[in-house]
Parts: structure tokens; sequence; C-alpha cells
């Protein structure tokens, strides 16, 4: 995760101008002064499909969460209308999503759902702090292959657990791995119904998945797509509605002729649209209620959780799709922040974009935020007259529709494009993958992070050192440069290396370290190099730093003012040579003594040191 | 923390001769075949000091540790012996220690004298492991200011910690803050014997220790030391044994003339010395048997830290002092697990070095590791004498060795060094040092760990952009170079730059990006570049990658096939200019393409552009 929205715009935040102000937090404004006809369009149909996406997800999901079904119906609209006002990026719809939905089963479980109410309204709160305080750079931590090794694991978990729903038994896993366990076990209990059912709908769904596929060129005219083409394309984005409505027609004929349906069914939910209230501050669990206080605390750090992945969701959206025009990555999460706030005055689970969702809506060419209002529309009016028909929906329907929609989000094909790009990407990949599926998605996460961190560090740990051993008549001498900046974890090899260099060959021979990668230094480097020094003068071996940039120069002298430091090779040279004298008084005085001097007891000195080193 | 002892000799190890071989691992062979009279003497000074400072020190210790005044004596030879066998730092002193001491009342508070025992054995077997395993690379990313913090805020602790011995009063503190609570509280009860005592104690040991400086020339000839001078400096450095014999023997006139001393005494110990034994694998709590595995269970995570402490201490002292002769982190951790070892046959706590013995040790002038037998032998004739007397030693007495021991362990004056030259470094100390005080050392020096690894982090989110804008008569472009390279973290930071600039200019102004500093490069990055080119594709600017590694570029051609690379900026120039091309084929075509394209219609791709943003 990384490339948040480039933008030249977030400054024009701080124009003076009220207007322009106004305008830049509430994009709806120049959107809508520069809407045309052609937009409108673009955007009619964009969320229109992505409304018919929705609306059968959100049950899904809800689902998924282990909430009534009536919490996904609740989701769908409020943060849609919120969005469209002030959200920036023409791709992001806010509803229930996969992960929220993980998430939110993970950490209300054995909990009311009042307690999943409560938990979006506080998100909504945590991710306008966070904005405020600016603290969505934390995301930057999180690379690509960390990112896609959880997205990748949460989606095989969600696929693992909706099996059960495909064959219609019911079990609680306590992790991943249970699944399969339970799923042995359950085995005799398999309902022939439902699985025929799931799987016939998995079929069906990626069958009209594959439709957006087909071309349909006539005349060999590619350029213009044919009607077929786009009827074919519609019928493709638009499978989840297609699929949701056949089936409930279905369990809705036999449940009406036959009594009941032949396979199990979501639960009863309310008709029509939800009602404006406050998010419940207060709940009743066994019998006893509960107050805020306590239900914060039940609620743990999922408080927390939640906004972080909401926010790593969205700006991984924004990453993968924006364009300039977007406010920035602090703007956006403001906004998911309001459009949980919002969501959570209808009863919502906690929401974000969706990577499907962006999808659909990509690809029915979407043209502006505006887009979101004709899903808010859509699906009210779905709510308004289909939510008598919400309960005839079967359950391995559902299953179905979580099962292929999270098929494509295991990112498989990355394994072999990080084998060949970069192993450690592919290492990071498979250990937060890994991490995920065993001990939980979010401690997976963060073990993947801790992975990338340790790289980087590695690298300060480990610089390149470039030794280039001089042997010709005039001067010889060792050069060691190191390739980057020198810190704390680097002292102990580089010092080590260059003691080992120089004890592996003539003990006359100056080592010249040349500091021209470091900008700065720190006191722990600055004490090694001192340390180094010191070694050197032990063994009466001349060390000379040259290129040593003015702050650590004067880092050195604060320090320790016996350091030789030339100011490049050439001046070295110069005193080597005994040439032409351009040097700086700075310690060169030394130098040339002890050069003198060594050429005298040079064979004592190197005796006398072999001699103590076997001591 | 951090410059290991330099070594060519850790290589020497895999010679295949025998003799070498073990001549590597136990260099006292080579010592006694070079050993010479002079070395014999100044060892056996050296030894002789530390031995009269690690007796006191040692009972003292385990006052601070909770336990038996004997635990503590039963630490001070077996290790010592043991180390003049296999160390190789002569400045090393094996025995109790301040941060041992203090690590063992946090994790065996509550628990009995035998689980310590245990400890030691246990924190033996894992040092064993740690240098088996090379995991004492580890210490590496502890930076010498988090450690200086961590180790000032512990003395601070110390000396916090024994004012109640001082004052003769007793009370458990919950925490450093809680000390001065429960002084206040328990003021009534101070006892004025124990601190007139305490406080002589503490201002003898200061004047005794002043001695060291005063310097007593004789007919100004100051390079030979006057005999005076030598003297002082024993009594300085022998401070803890003199001002612990004045005042046991005190305490043994007040005991034997008025039947008890005036102030709080040292408990009973068994007299002679202590006799070898397994260390404790059960033991009796609360009238119930323990078993093995629940010993260590309570001792829980003090299994893994007190190793790690030791590592810590043993190679931070390694690093102030060593010499070229030292075999590297490897064997030094190996041998002090075995001085664990060898220590818990002998009922011990757990042990380390100790930079007060090795200050000694070393103004003493020790020459080899040898120093160590006489060290043990001092140890051994001073409990074999004077063990009777040991039970009379004022409790505020051994309160005041540690306090002045301490006192010059909280390093302030770094604080202004840090301030003149590197404020990050002032920064990790005082957040190492301020949460060592309030949530616990070892938490505390976690924090500081962690703040360090932020800073290198940050070194990498946050690489320096040279920005050169060109405009002269024949060319104008902008050229952007990043100084280091350039992974996940950056991607954000540099991509949002880069379009800013780009977008704050003529936007027919092609940008050079400069990737001389990318010696490798991750997914992430790659995809930021590749997201990087689509934004500039997309409003019809150029964007030209130059210096571009090889590594890199297969990357990049692995990835996405239209990124625009040139060799370096002459060949940009030359494309610009339409001047002779030596370009390769390298997507060069498109390039001219584009800029001849480009000074066609740039007016109205600006204004195409501009438009769009403010939708």
């Amino acid at each position: 995760m990384s490339k948040v929205p480039v933008t030249g715009s977030e400054k024009k935040q701080q124009d003076p101008g009220w207007t322009d102000a106004i305008k830049a937090h509430v994009p709806v404004i120049s959107t809508l002064m520069n809407y045309k006809a052609t937009d409108a369009i673009g955007d009619s149909i964009a969320g229109f499909t992505v409304g018919l996406t929705m609306l059968p997800q959100s049950i899904a999901y809800a689902a998924l969460a282990e909430l009534n079904p009536q919490v996904g119906v609740n989701s769908t609209f409020a943060g849609v209308f919120v969005y469209m006002m002030f959200g920036s990026i023409r791709e992001i719809f806010i509803g229930p999503s996969s992960l929220m939905a993980l998430f939110t089963a993970e950490f209300t479980r054995d909990l009311t759902d009042d307690h999943a109410l409560l938990l979006t309204f506080l998100a909504g709160i945590v991710e306008i702090l966070i904005s405020i305080l600016h603290l969505g750079f934390m995301v930057e931590l999180i690379s690509s292959p960390a990112f896609s090794g959880f997205s990748s694991a949460t989606a095989l978990i969600i696929i693992v657990a909706q099996l059960k729903s495909i064959l219609g038994i019911k079990y609680r896993a306590r992790n991943f791995f249970d699944n399969f366990f339970k799923l042995y076990e359950m085995a005799p209990q398999i309902r022939p119904a439902d699985t025929v059912v799931g799987i016939a709908g998995c079929f069906l769904l990626l069958l009209l998945r594959s439709l957006k596929d087909v071309r349909c060129s006539e005349k060999g005219e590619e350029s213009k797509k044919s009607t077929l083409t786009k009827v074919f394309w519609f019928i493709s984005v638009s499978k989840n509605a297609i699929i949701v409505v056949l089936f409930t027609m279905l369990s809705y004929y036999f449940a009406t002729s036959h009594g009941s349906a032949p396979f199990l069914l979501s639960g009863q939910m309310k008709s029509g649209i939800p009602s404006l209230t406050l998010p419940p501050f207060s709940t009743t669990m066994h019998n006893k209620t509960i107050g805020f206080t306590e239900m914060v605390e039940d609620l743990g750090t999922g408080i927390i959780i939640i906004p972080i992945v909401t926010v790593l969701i969205n700006l991984s959206i924004a990453n993968a799709y924006a364009s300039v025009t977007s406010l920035g990555p602090t703007h956006e999460i403001f906004v998911v922040g309001l459009c949980n706030i919002a969501n959570s005055c209808f009863g919502a689970m906690p929401t974000s974009g969706a990577y499907t969702r962006s999808g659909v809506g990509s690809s029915s060419g979407v043209r502006t935020p505006l887009a979101n209002f004709f899903t808010g529309v859509t699906v009210l009016l779905g709510i308004y007259f289909l939510s008598p028909f919400f309960q005839y929906i079967p359950r391995p329907i559902l299953a179905a529709v979580l099962i292929v929609a999270c098929m494509f989000l295991v990112e498989v094909h990355l394994v072999s494009l990080f084998w060949k790009t970069n192993k450690m990407d592919l290492f990071t990949f498979l250990v937060t993958f890994s991490f995920c599926l065993v001990v939980g998605v979010e401690k997976g996460l963060l073990i993947g992070v801790a992975c990338d961190i340790c790289r980087l560090i590695y690298l300060w740990a480990r610089p390149d050192l470039v030794i280039d051993i001089q042997d010709d008549a005039t001067h010889s001498y060792i050069l060691v440069t190191p390739k980057l900046g020198f810190f704390f974890p680097a002292v102990d090899h580089v010092c080590s290396t260059v003691n080992e260099v120089a004890l592996s060959h003539d003990l006359r021979r100056p080592v010249i370290f040349d500091c021209v990668n470091f900008k700065s230094i720190d006191y722990t480097a600055a004490r090694g190099l001192f340390q180094l020094a010191e070694d050197f003068q032990k063994r009466g071996q001349d060390l000379i730093f040259i290129n040593v940039h003015r702050k650590v120069e004067r880092f050195g002298l604060k320090m320790n003012k016996h350091l030789k430091i030339c100011r490049d090779k050439t001046e070295v040279m110069e005193k080597l040579l005994g040439g032409a004298s351009k040097v700086s008084e700075l310690d060169l005085k030394e130098i040339d003594e002890k050069i003198l001097h060594n050429a005298e007891n040079d064979k004592t000195k190197e005796e006398e040191f072999l001699l103590s080193r076997n001591n």
C-alpha cells in the first residue's frame, strides 16, 4: 500500500478565499458547476450498476459479520450520499465490505448487534481524529506485498468460512483451520438442496462474470463495441443482482406454494426504508443492561483497528484509481469518518470503500463522485420495493456471491511476479499470508509490516562497502567507501570489516575511509569511528577520513579532536607522496609526522603488533 | 550500544588445525604461553583490587535483588574461574551486577530464592543458545543513546530504591514514583542511627573516590607517578572494601559490647566456602512443593530477558574496552553462558560483567583475562576468613555502596553532548530514560529501540529530493533526483512531490527523474513509478527516467513496457534538442513523437488539463 493520490490541490486548501476553501472541502460544488450531460449519463449508469451490486452484497456481508441482514441493508445509503457531497474519488462507493464484515465479526463475536452499530459510530470518530492528527502516513508503512498477503488471506478465510453456508450446515469455527475439522465432523448433516443451489449459484456467477470478456465484433470493427457486447458487459457487472433475484424468486415460489423452501433462507427483516436514529449508547445482553463504558470495553482494540483498516482500504483504492483531482489522503480519511457517522445513525455496520464496487463503477464508466447519488437512489428504491422479499434470499446464494467475489482477491499470480522481480517481496507476501491464516489477519498484517521494516533496517545495518586496494609503484593504500549513510546498526559491521581488511594486509598501508555518503551521523556511529581510529592508533596504522560532510566533521571535532581528516583523496595522496601541499591545517601535520615516523620503525611496530595479537 | 570487538580472529576459528582450534576457543592457553612477569604483576594487582570491590558489591546486589546475602556471595567465584579459561576480554569480570540484580528482583518478586538460582542456570542455557544461533546481532539495534537512557534510568531507580535502606525503613514500592510516596508515608519511622551511618558512608565513599584525582607531583616531575599518588589511587579503587570493613568493625563492636548494633544489619549467613550443588529444579513455596515446569512458568519472560540484558552488558563493555585480541561477540556470549551455568552450581544469582568492575580492573592495569584468577582467589580467601563477619555489615552501608556506584551511571552529561551534536539522539535518550522510569526498564528500552527504528525508517520514507528547474534558451526541463534508494515508505512522498512540482510549472516542460541512487527497488516502489508515469501520460506531460540501474530496469520492463528510459541526461538532451542521435531504441521513438506532438497542441492540452483539475 502506498501511493496516495497525487495532489497539488492539498496546497490549495490553504488559500484564503472563502469560496475557494468551501469548494476545496465540498468538491460536489465544483463538480456540479462543470457537470455535463455526458457526465450525468456515465454517472447514472455506473451508479445504478453499483447499486445493484451493493444491495445483495450488503445482505451477504451482514451474514459474514454474523449480524442481522437488516444491519447490512442499513449500511448502504447514508454514507453514499455523504460521500457524494464531500468525497473526491469517483471510484469510491462507501458501504459494507468484506474486510469490514470480517473484522466486525471478530470484534463483536459473542456481543450484540448494538455493539456493531456503536462500533460504526466510534470508528467514524476515530477516522476523523486520524485525519485531524494527520496520522494517515502510518499506512505508508504497509507495502504492497504485505497488503496483498493480508487481503489474499482475508479472502481465503471468507471463502472457507462460507463453505458451511453453501453446504447448509451451521457451526462456529475457532480459527481458519478449525473450519476443515468442523466440516469433516458435520459432513453427515450436509443438506443436498443447499449444496445444489450454492454450487449452481457459484457456477452461474462465474459464467456471468466471464461474459464481460466476450467480444462480439461486427464486420471486423473492433474499436466500437457492439450492442451485444454492451449487453453482455452489463449482465456481467450486474451478476450478483441477477442471480440473487433469480434464486429469491425460486425460494419465494417454494415458500408460497409448498409452505417452505428446501434450502436455508436469510432471516426476517423489517420492510421499508430504515429510520433515522441515534447509535445505541447502551444495550441489553443476557438480560442485563450494559452502559456505554462497558460497551466500549467490550469492543476493545476494535475501535482502533477497524478505522485503521478502513483508512487502509480507502487509500489503497484511491491509490489504484485516483486521478490528480483527488484532494489528498487527509481529506479522504475525514470523509470516510463522516460517512461512518452518518451510517451509524441508520443502524449500520462499519463501512468503507470496496474493491469490488470500485471495479464495477470504474468499468461502468463513472465520471464524478455524483455517481454516488444514483447508487443511493437505486438502493433506496430497491429497499422500498423489494425489502419484503429479502427474507426469501437463499443463504447458499449469499455465500456464493461472497465466494465468487473473494475468489479473485486471492492474488496467487503475485507469487510468480515477485519471484521474478524481488524475492524479498515474495517473502513478505508469503509471511503475511501465512501468518494471517494462522494467527489472525490483524496480527498477520503486523508481522508482515515488521518483516518489511526489518528489510529496511537491514539495509542500514549492512551497507555495501566498496574496498579498493591500491598497490602501484608510487603509493599503496586501502580505500574503503560505504555506499550508504552510517547509523547505529551498521557500526559493528563497518568497523569490524575495516579492521579485518586492514589486518589482512601490510600494516604500514594506510586506510582511507571515504565518508562521501554520510550526510549526517549519530552518536553511536561517531563513537564507532573514534573506536576504529583508536584501534588503528594502537597498532600504529594510519586511518584517514576523507570527504567528511561539514555536519559530520563538526560532530567529530566536538567529540574527539584527534581524528585525521582530509578534504579528499587528492589531498591524502599529496600528503602520502609528499607532493605540493594545498592541505588545510586540520591535523594533517600530525599525519605527516606519523607517516615519516612509520617509515622509520615500521618493521618493529608490525612485529610488536603481531606479537600482541597472539597474547 | 554497538561496536562489538573487532576481530580478524573470528575467521581463525575455522582453521583446520586441532591445536589452533583449541587455542582459539581456550584463549588461556596462548595467554599462558606468552605470560611474562610484568603481566603477572599487573594481573595480580588488578585481580586483587577487583576482588576487594566484588565481595561487598555482591552482598549489596543480593540485597538489591531482594535475595539472601549468601546468594550474592555465592555468585562471586565460579564464573570468574570459567571466564579466566575461556574469556578473551581482560576487562570483563563476571559476577553480580546492578542490572542483573534489578531484573532478578523484577522477575523473582514474590517467589523464592530457589527461583533466582534456577533463573541463573536457565539464563546460562539461553545465552549459549543465543551464541549458537548467532542471534547476538540483535543488540546492534540498540543505539548508544537508547542504552545510556536505559542504564541511567536503571541507576536512578536503584538509587531511589536504596533510600529506604539509608533511612532504616522498610517498604515495598510498586514502581519508581511509589518510592517517594512511601518515603513520605513512612517518614516518622526513619531511624536516626541508620540515616547517620548511611549518609556518612556515602560521604566517605565519595571522598575516597575523589582521591584518585589527586596528583602529588614531586619536584615537578609529573610523568612518573609518585608513591603517594599510587597509594591514593589504590585507596580510591578499594573504597568499597575499606568502608564496608570499617563500618562492619563498628557494628561488630556494638554487637559484642552492647548486645546489638543501633542500625540494621545484613542477615545471617553460612560461614565458609559454598559447596557445589545442582541448581534447584523444584522448591517449596507457601508450604507447597513446586516442580520444574511450574517454576519455569513463574519465571516467565525473565528466562529470555535476563540473557538478553547479559549479552547487552557484556557486549557493551567489550565495545568500550575491547582490543583487537577479542574473539568476537559469538564467543563472548557463549562464555558468559558457561559462567552462569557454573555459577548456578554454587547457588548464585544471574551474573554478568559490570562497568564498575571493568573500570576498576582497567585502571588497576589489568593485562590478561588471567586477572580473573587473582580475583577468584581474593574472593575465596575473603569468604573463607571473613564470612563470619558478613552478618555484621550495616545495611545502610550496603545502600551507600550501591548509591555511590550508581550515581556515576546516571549520564546527565550526555544531554548537553547530544544537544550539541544530534537532537535525535537526545530525543531517543530522553524517551528511553523517561519510559524506563514510568513503565519499567525493559519496556522503556523497547520503546527506545522502537524510537530509533522509526528514525531509520523515516530516512527511507522522506528521502531528500533535489529538484533542479532548468530554464535556458535551448531547453527547459525539471530534473528530480532522490538522494537515497527508493522503497515502499517513500512512494507516497516522492510521487506526490514530483507531481506537485510538475503541476506548478509549465506542463509542456518534461520531468526527468534521475534513478542514479536506486540500487534496487521493491514492488511497491515500482508500482508507484508506473502510477507516476500514468499520471504524466494522462496530462500529456513527459516523464523520463534516467540512470536506471540494470536491476531496476529489468524490474520495470517486466511490469510495464511503456516507461520512458534514457541512459543519462545527455541522451535526453540530445533527444529534446533533436541533436545527433546515439540513443538506444528503448521507447525513445515514442518520446520523440510525443515531444513533436506536444509542441503542436501544447496549449490545448494545458487548457484541457487545468479544466479537468477544477472538476
